[in-house]
């Protein structure tokens, strides 16, 4: 599945799967300017660290064609809609990943005029989504080594290829150990409140032909506790240089519970999740969204209208529950700050 | 909230307030033979392990109305309805607990007629429902000793008034604190697939002004991280001769994350939850529930309609995690065998 991030020359617009109303109906999304891709990250119609850094890409092409060349200002303006975009959701490192890397294309280059920048910015939103799908396969293979045959794996939200430009982070993971052959199955948790496990893992690897079933997310301790799971596999929106991971809230308590249960933990990110300017988890901002993901479930009010509801939309997962971190450039464990900074800093 | 479990002696039936379509409509759905008492126990019209107890005794009299004293069989076939009722849940003892109870007096006096019989039974049910309260409230008593000025107390599912003849176990000990004066905060955890804690919880304790929020039973982990939870406290479908509580789906887990948050965890019980029979949790039975539960949110569907789900609707809390259990006689501690066997056993 790499369709559903998709750009149209015709249109000239970004084309979204709209993931807010799967797995039930397949509508599409069109942004044709800087405020639809601001709305398509923060009311997720696209969702997965990877998957807003490819969509940021595009859509600093889109700011692009919003400001007018002959006007002198047009710097200015411009710098101006890549700061909204860059804003528009605080926890995932990759749409600032993604925005800063197109400004520093253009600061490099400043005697680019307008159309020119365009040009370039659509050129490298292709690059950075072609990329992102040959970068989640080479996760694949590290990952795949990790998992055994006849293993039940459980992810918790949807790391997929819903979740990047296509094959997945944990779930490509996933998707590596089934093309070796190997039998497994997993377990999908349905993430509430937005249900991306429910949803969207279960859609795509139902899609895939790879056995999946959904547990309500209050089931792990006891799927755990008999015996019917044998390694845990999440995606992460950052990774702080000490290997700190934030994901999908209630990823911290499956990660503790899994330790509980002596079953490995692991978390699948490409290199541009880290944020190697943030020392710990403590220092990774928590989005805190709209009530009304919790009070009701589509149109179907589940809370009283008078009581106050908690959207905290991520949590931390201290590096020592973590038994490795795949990326593309191979699996990094444990000591994370020294192999984070040798593998993912360069150093 | 003691009317959401009626006896209408004007339609001679059980009026139970429809808990399968609060907090948005208050409906009440009318009990008038075994069947619909049956119905409504595995549907879920009422639940709630003390609740569950009241409704079977009320059920053991209208079952009584559905055999004909002038049948020579009438006694086999009334038994056969009982062993009905009976076996309508699996995994709460109270109602074996209450049907044993009514089947007990019927067996010590033999000799009563159909009628003398059923007007024996209405008067227990009444009994039953009445001292359900005053239990409760003794409970409320005994536990609002544990709970501290200021304290943010977390319960799982629905252990109130809508759980038991009024007041509740889990939410008793919460109203007990309440009363004594205590400025405190309860956190519900929402408790998939049937949100009784986004539901019921919330809509009771808002009822009674006690302040609440409903959490996402995900961000469980974080808000223990953050020291926003002080206490837990649940309640509990069947408790085993060795401590270990059986309670709704997620209870587990919240228990073992408040052990490595060093938060102490309760649960509250009366002395009809006990099951001396069962040594450990092993020997609870576990009810595995219709996939509807999981797959559907109201007519929501939010599964892909070819994923299997799982719908385990209990699991079981190793004593060694319980800080103490709450009861009409005292609060019962470690060491469990010995002091269940004194306080509930009764030796």
């Amino acid at each position: 599945m790499t369709d559903h991030i998709q750009f149209s020359p015709e249109q000239d617009a970004l084309v979204l799967l709209d993931q807010r109303i799967l797995p039930c109906r397949e509508e599409y999304f069109v942004c044709k300017h800087n405020s639809d891709t601001i709305y398509a990250l923060q009311t997720m119609v696209v969702r997965g660290a990877p998957a807003i850094g490819v969509t940021a890409a595009y859509g600093c092409y889109l700011a692009a064609g919003e400001v007018d060349g002959a006007d002198s200002g047009w710097k200015a303006k411009l710098e101006g809609l890549l700061k909204d975009l860059e804003d528009a959701r605080p926890t995932a490192v990759n749409l600032r990943w993604a925005v800063e890397l197109m400004r520093k294309a253009w600061k490099a280059l400043p005697e680019l005029s307008l159309a020119q920048l365009r040009a370039k910015w659509l050129e490298m939103a292709k690059e950075i989504h072609a990329q992102d799908i040959e970068i989640n396969k080479a996760m694949g293979r590290y990952g795949a080594e990790l998992i055994d045959d006849g293993d039940t794996v459980m992810t918790h939200c949807n790391a997929g290829a819903l979740a990047t430009a296509g094959y997945g982070t944990a779930l490509g993971v996933i998707r590596g150990a089934w093309e070796q052959g190997k039998k497994i199955q997993v377990i999908a948790n349905e993430t509430r409140p937005f249900l991306q496990g429910a949803r969207l893992t279960a859609y795509e690897l139902a899609k895939d032909d790879i056995p999946v079933k959904v547990a309500c997310d209050n089931a792990c301790a006891l799927l755990m506790q008999r015996g019917m799971v044998q390694k845990v596999v999440v995606g992460a929106d950052r990774i702080a240089a000490n290997g700190d991971a934030a994901n999908k809230i209630g990823t911290y308590g499956v990660a503790l519970l899994a330790k509980h249960f002596g079953i490995p933990f692991y978390v699948a990110a490409p290199a541009s999740t880290f944020d190697l300017d943030t020392p710990t988890g403590a220092g990774i901002p928590i989005e805190d969204r709209t009530p009304k993901e919790v009070t009701h479930v589509g149109e179907h009010q589940i809370t009283p209208d008078n009581v106050g509801v908690f959207n905290y939309a991520f949590d931390v997962t201290p590096s020592e529950l973590i038994a490795g971190i795949v990326t593309e450039r191979g699996v990094i464990r444990a000591p994370y700050v020294e192999n984070i900074r040798r593998i993912i800093g360069g150093e």
